[in-house]
C-alpha cells in the first residue's frame, strides 16, 4: 500500500504543473461532476475550498448535469471528474457536456487510454494508486496555494509523502474495533450511518456504494445536523447506528449526535478520526485530512466483513451485469 | 384548504412588492439555508433559478453555514429563511450571521411575531396557509419575471389562484391508492424512496421527516441517478420501493428507475405528477408544480397510515422533547 500511494505522490511535479496552467489561464469556477462514491470522493475539496478561500466552488451529479445544466458554468470555467474506469457513462457523456461549453477539463482515472482521459485537458491516471484523494490534495492545494488562500500548502506538499505510511498505521489501529463491529453488526436488519461535512460525502457512500452495494446490507445515512430532523425518532435501544466524526470546522455536529445517540441506543458505534495517529504528519494539518483517515478505518470493516459473511466485495446482483 | 391557499395567494401584492425591492437593489446570489424539511421545501426553487436564469443560486443547510460559512455571500446577497415556529435554534442562528455579513434576509413563517420575522428585512406569515410553496412560486417567480428569465410569468401568477382548488381535487383524485399503499405497505421494515430534481427534496424530506419522524417507519431515501450507484443491489421480489415521478427536467432519471426496479421487486409503487389533472393551471407551467402536486398526494398517506396504525402524527419521542 505504501508503494501504491508513491504512485500518485511520483506524479506530484505533473499534478502541480497542471494547477499552475489552471491558474495562469485564469478561471471563473472550480466545479466537480460525477456519478455515485466518485463524486462524494471529491466532494471534501469543494468544502476545502469553500473554507479556506473565495474561490467559486461548485458541484452537481453528472446526471443531473444533462439535464438541467449548471447556470454558472463558462468557458472560463474548470471541471474536475474522475471515474476508476475512465469510461462511466454518464460522467463520460457529462464531460462532452462541458468540452461543448468551453469548459477546461481535468480526469482523474483508474486505467490508461480511457474515452475520459481521451476528451480531457489534463488527466492523472492511478492504476494502483491509493489513495486517489491524495491527487486532490496536491491539486486543489496548490490551486489554493497560488490563489494566496493556503500559504503552507508547500509544507503540506511535503508531509503528504508520508500519507501512505501513516496511512498503514491508520488500518493496523483499526483492525480489531473494525473486526469486532463487523462479527456484531453484519447481520443487522437496518444501520444509520451519520457524518457531516467532509465526511458526510463518506457516510454517504460508505453506506451505499460498500454496504449496499457489494454486501446488500440494508442502510439510511444522514448528515449530523439532519438526522435531529426526523431520524432520531427511530432511535430505540437495539437500532444500530455507526458516527463518523471528523476533525474538520463541523465536528461538533458530530459532538452533539455522538451525546445524543448515545442515550438512547445501546449500538452506536462511533469512528473518530482523531483516535488515529499520522507519523509525519503536522497537527495542523490533520483538519484536512479525515476523508482519507476514515476511508482507511472503514477499509477494515469491508475487509472483514468479506470474511465473516464470505460474501465477495467483488460480487454484484446488477450493477454493469444487464443495460439500464 | 381552498381557503388555506387564498390566505397566501391575498398576499401576493405584498410578495411581488418584495421582489421589486430585491431586484431594484441589485443583488449578486440568491441564497437558501434552513433546516431539515424547511430547507427541502425551498429547494426546489434553487432548481427552478438555475434551470430557468444565469442568476447565481445556492443553498446549505443552516448548521453548516454556522460552523463553515459560504463563500460567495457578500453584502450584496438575499438569503431566504423559513420556520413554520419561526424560532428554530439553527435557523434562527444562521439568520443572525447572516445579518452580520449584511446580508438581506426573507424569511417564511407560520406564525407572527417569531424572532426570525423579527431580524428579517422582508417577512411573510402564512399562518394556516398552504402550500407554503405558493409564496416562493409568487417570490422567485417574480424576481425571474423582472430579470428577463420568465416572461410568461403574469399568466402563471394568475393561474396560481387556481392552485388550492386543483391541489384538492389532486388530493381526492390520490385518496384511494394512497389508502391501499398505506395499508399495504405501512409495516414493511425498509422503505426505499427515490426521486429526482425538484422532487428529490421531496423523496427526501417525506421519507425523513413524515415516515420517520411521525411514524417511526425505517426508510432509505436516494435520488434517481444515485440509485444506480448502490442501492440497486438490495433489491429483491419483497424490498418495498417508492418511486417519485416529476414532470421536471429529470423525468427520464425517474422512467428509468421504473423500468429497472418494476423487473426486480413486486413492491414497487410510482407516484406520478402526470397522473393528476390540475384544473385551471395551463399544461405548459406544471413543470413547474412538480413538488407541490406531490406533496398533496403523499399528504394522503400519511393521513391514511395515521388512522390505519393509530399513532397520531403528532406523537414525537424525542424531537423539541429534550435539549439536544
Amino acid at each position: 500500500m505504501i508503494e501504491n500511494g508513491a504512485y500518485i505522490y511520483n506524479q506530484r511535479a505533473k499534478i502541480e504543473k497542471i494547477a499552475e496552467e489552471i491558474c495562469g489561464q485564469g478561471f471563473d469556477l472550480l466545479f466537480f461532476t460525477s456519478s455515485g462514491g466518485s463524486l462524494a470522493m471529491m466532494q471534501p475539496f469543494e468544502h476545502m475550498i469553500n473554507n479556506m478561500s473565495e474561490i467559486n466552488v461548485g458541484s452537481m451529479l453528472s446526471a443531473d448535469l444533462l439535464l438541467t445544466g449548471y447556470n454558472r458554468l463558462s468557458d472560463r470555467s474548470v471541471a474536475f471528474l474522475t471515474s476508476k474506469s475512465g469510461d462511466t457513462k454518464e460522467t463520460l457523456r457529462a464531460a462532452e457536456h462541458l468540452k461543448g461549453r468551453g469548459v477546461r477539463l481535468v480526469s482523474v482515472v483508474g486505467v490508461e487510454e480511457s474515452p475520459l482521459e481521451e476528451i480531457s485537458d489534463y488527466s492523472i491516471v492511478y492504476k494502483e494508486g491509493r489513495p486517489q484523494e491524495l491527487v486532490f490534495y496536491l491539486l486543489i492545494g496548490k490551486i489554493l496555494y497560488i490563489q494566496g488562500a493556503f500559504p503552507d500548502y508547500p509544507q503540506f506538499a511535503e508531509e503528504l509523502r508520508n500519507l501512505p505510511s501513516a496511512l498503514v498505521q491508520v488500518r493496523k489501529a483499526a483492525d480489531e474495533k473494525c473486526k469486532k463491529y463487523a462479527a456484531d453488526y453484519h447481520k443487522e436488519p437496518y444501520n444509520i450511518w451519520i457524518g457531516s461535512g467532509d465526511l458526510w460525502p463518506t457516510a454517504y457512500s460508505y453506506s451505499m456504494c460498500v454496504l449496499e452495494e457489494s454486501q446488500w446490507i440494508r442502510t439510511k445515512s444522514v448528515s449530523s445536523p439532519e438526522f435531529f430532523h426526523g431520524t432520531l425518532e427511530l432511535l430505540e435501544e437495539d437500532v444500530c447506528v455507526t458516527l463518523l466524526l471528523t476533525e474538520g470546522p463541523t465536528r461538533l455536529l458530530d459532538e452533539r449526535v455522538k451525546r445524543f445517540a448515545g442515550q438512547h441506543t445501546k449500538k452506536l458505534t462511533c469512528f473518530d478520526t482523531k483516535d488515529y495517529q499520522l507519523p509525519g504528519i503536522s497537527k495542523c494539518f490533520r483538519c484536512y485530512l479525515s476523508p482519507v483517515v476514515m476511508a482507511a478505518v472503514l477499509q477494515r470493516i469491508s475487509k472483514n466483513i468479506e470474511v465473516i459473511t464470505n460474501h465477495s466485495l467483488d460480487i454484484r446482483r446488477y450493477y454493469r451485469k444487464s443495460d439500464y
